[in-house]
């Protein structure tokens, strides 16, 4: 039987920002879909407050906003302004009714060659932020990005990183998967089991291309791929996630496409995914 | 204080196969080295029985030979193939008089997910070579790539994952450790007081580039990334290794220019190591 389309979700990166928010808001909704999930950057075309209402009003739920992060700073000045964009994150992420902020924590400072010390700058700052987020509706995700970033994006490249993050700040901290970042790792079903459903605040589907032409933007469609992206899902159900599943492609190939092409692909293969 | 050359190793792949291995051993020498790391493509200029009589002769030692592996397989037939060519590595390695045969597993035949299968199928592949190994003086190092690689180079991402292939398959199996494949793991100092000296067979260093423009073919010279080599050295060593540091640079990059010009950084950037 084909899957429910009410248990999608549409990260909003899938379509490359062709589309103003309130097109790709409404193209959700007419293709059946249950959720979509904004960056920032959509932002720029119409404030969190009125996105949360068109939204609602599009019968769509939010499932999460990208991104905050790149806690990682070099000095007192830098340090002030991620606390700054950050804590502006989390007020979006309010306005938006947003369940989670997921976060890509930064890593290595220019020059720098430290992750243990890029590690300790991460738990600093999101303990700072968890007050910040205190009483708000938002849950501070940290997701954990494929090893390859770990120069650049994420000195927090596994499940048990980003768990041992959460353990570090406490409270009502958690993470967010994507099976593109964590697909090769023997330790994901334990690392899941250990996260639970209290700690699971986001599920991202993505599948990996062979060859991968560029780190960043080549990922596949969902299906297209050799990820088994099954056996992941069931996994996280038998976690406890009991939300829906984002889909997540960054993909100059697909961003290149008309944007209608490629939520009917993403349809398609969603449904067929089996 | 500059380190002694005669702690450095150059794995041939450096420089890009444009010289033919004499040429490589005659160079390696005047330029005061300590060892080299043939591949076996260097074979089709120079016999191993020849090149194991020549390296000897210019003073330098072998640190291992590059590469046996792909030992996943879809068939009867591919397994037949693939038992064949590795055994042939293995006699290869044993002419040439090297204490270890690095292992790049292999992951995915082609349109399959299931990376746990292979594993299973690297298991019990390299328990019959390990059979073969018996006696002829060259142990299986297995090789944990970076997970970037995990779906159509190594199903054996971490050092944890090559420990846990080691246990299985028993006797005198260990691993070869890349800083580039392994320097984001936060369990690596874990990994490596596991493994010991009874285990370590390899030591290869490498640096990480940003931004990384190819996943294969884009390495930084040491000393010229983000990896911080030394603190991984010095876990090397404290977990029990004394042999060479061998310096293997994938990179289409260095790969263009002159062999001793790429020979000359090397020299150059690892007296400058501190």
């Amino acid at each position: 039987m084909p899957r429910d389309l009410r248990e999608l979700s549409l990260n909003t990166a899938t379509l490359g920002y062709q589309w103003p928010l309130a097109r790709v808001i409404a193209a959700c909704a007419a293709a059946g879909l249950g959720g979509i999930a904004p960056w920032r950057r959509d932002f720029s075309t119409m404030p969190p407050a009125e996105a949360q209402a068109r939204i609602a009003d599009a019968g769509l739920t939010v499932t999460g906003l990208c991104r905050g992060g790149y806690l990682v700073h070099a000095n007192a000045t830098e340090r002030s302004a991620v606390l700054d964009d950050n804590r502006h994150a989390i007020d979006e992420a309010q306005a938006l009714g947003a369940p989670a902020l997921c976060f890509v924590v930064g890593s290595l400072p220019r020059g720098g060659r430290d992750l243990a010390a890029a590690r300790a700058q991460v738990i600093e700052i999101l303990s700072q932020l968890s007050e910040h987020a205190a009483g708000s509706g938002v849950r501070l995700g940290v997701e954990p990005l494929h090893p390859m970033y770990a120069a650049d994006r994420s000195c927090i490249s596994t499940l048990a990183s980003a768990l041992d993050v959460c353990d570090a700040v406490g409270g009502d901290i958690g993470v967010v998967i994507d099976t593109y970042h964590v697909w090769w790792d023997p330790n994901l079903a334990a690392g899941l089991q250990r996260a639970g459903a209290a700690r699971l605040l986001g599920w991202h589907m993505a599948d990996w291309r062979v060859p991968t032409r560029d780190l960043l933007m080549d990922r596949a469609m969902i299906g297209e791929g050799v990820i088994d992206l099954i056996a992941i899902e069931r996994m996280v159900r038998a976690a406890g996630w009991t939300g829906l599943t984002e889909v997540e492609i960054f993909s100059d190939e697909w961003n290149r496409r008309d944007p209608a092409e490629t939520l009917a692909a993403l349809v398609r293969n969603f449904r067929a995914l089996a």
